[in-house]
């Protein structure tokens, strides 16, 4: 059985973890029999908005870890505890927050910095050569940490990102919704899921899905 | 193609609606093929619960509607707005801002009172012969508004709280996380999902999966 570990980055897309993607990302683990551990850095969001009027809450603050612990269930640890040596391999659903509280994508593109955390834990499990599967947004943060690598990835049909992504080194791929893109070579899965704002629910499952196997298969 | 109204109570199981039984039921409405609307009252949530130590984050407040619109991804309306004329159907996940958002069942049980205006929305379904279905607690909700038709449904297998809904008037199944329960002459499907807390994903989503199907056939 696979031991996967999960990386979330708050709760609600605009600035935090997507929760749609998240919770696809648990059921297509459980699905395939893999077990997964959530893990989230304990540390204060970039910034609040509120998702109904899609605008900042000024002065509002929120923490990421105590956000993704509304998906996990309260079942999730500090980012600090995660040890790549303990998992087969790891996977970061996408929203705004991978792009803002992980890394600075969101406002910096190509010249975005990385969380000193997040990224010391991703280099642990490329260093040992374990899968990373990356949804949405985050095959950004997988860019900014091994765009020297030129790993092959998708963020799906949106032309500027892509451009931002290749600026770093990684070789971009147009993918469906409902597909992923699997390279074997630095294994590394990404699939657009929504990227995509309009997309359909059972589409961005579709494709989470397909994620997760090829992830499980390269573990 | 059915056109199915949800109503949610908030973002997090502990304060508000139960993400992940959220995302499962727009990820089986949309996979059978229907449609549907988000909903959520535009007020206070009771309380807020911090669900990483899982207490109350003293004077803290978030609304039910801006909460919700997380897990909507901004697509929401306000309560007030639904109009049942405009459904088939209408399905309610859980979580405990059901019980604490939507009606007092957490504190009050059997005596417990329903939001006026979700009261009224129940009744406006009902009334039209639309099928309900409801989710983990939400079944509370339904033995409040109709326990004197003596609906038959399940909670799960918590006996305390099958207690106080048959004091309602319903009658309550013993049912599997993976199940559900209908009732066909009452139009009313319900199913525990997170009712046992320490339920598989997979499981729950094959419960609500069964119930959005059964609802949709009623309607």
């Amino acid at each position: 059985m696979k031991y996967v570990a999960v990386i979330l980055a708050g709760s609600g897309f605009l600035d935090g973890s997507e929760i749609r993607e998240s919770v696809l990302t648990l059921l297509a683990l459980d699905s395939e029999g893999a077990k997964y551990k959530i893990f989230a850095p304990n540390k204060d969001q970039h910034h609040v908005i509120d998702h109904l009027k899609g605008e900042e809450v000024t002065g509002a603050t929120r923490n990421v870890l105590e956000e993704s612990a509304r998906i996990a269930r309260g079942e999730i640890e500090d980012l600090a505890q995660l040890n790549a040596s303990d998992f087969d391999a790891l996977i970061i659903p996408g929203g705004f927050g991978v792009a803002k509280n992980l890394c600075s994508f969101a406002f910096d593109g190509s010249t975005a910095s990385v969380d000193q955390q997040v990224a010391a834990k991703l280099q642990e499990f490329k260093k040992a050569n374990k899968p990373i599967g990356a949804i949405c947004i985050a095959p950004a943060l997988v860019a900014l940490s091994f765009g020297d690598q030129k790993p092959l990835l998708t963020i799906g049909t949106d032309q500027g990102t892509a451009a931002e992504l290749e600026k770093l080194g990684a070789k971009h791929q147009i993918c469906a919704t409902s597909e992923c893109v699997v390279d074997v070579t630095h294994k590394i899965v990404t699939t657009p899921a929504y990227m995509d704002g309009s997309a359909r629910i059972a589409d961005v499952y579709a494709g989470i899905s397909k994620l997760v196997k090829n992830v499980i298969k390269l573990a």
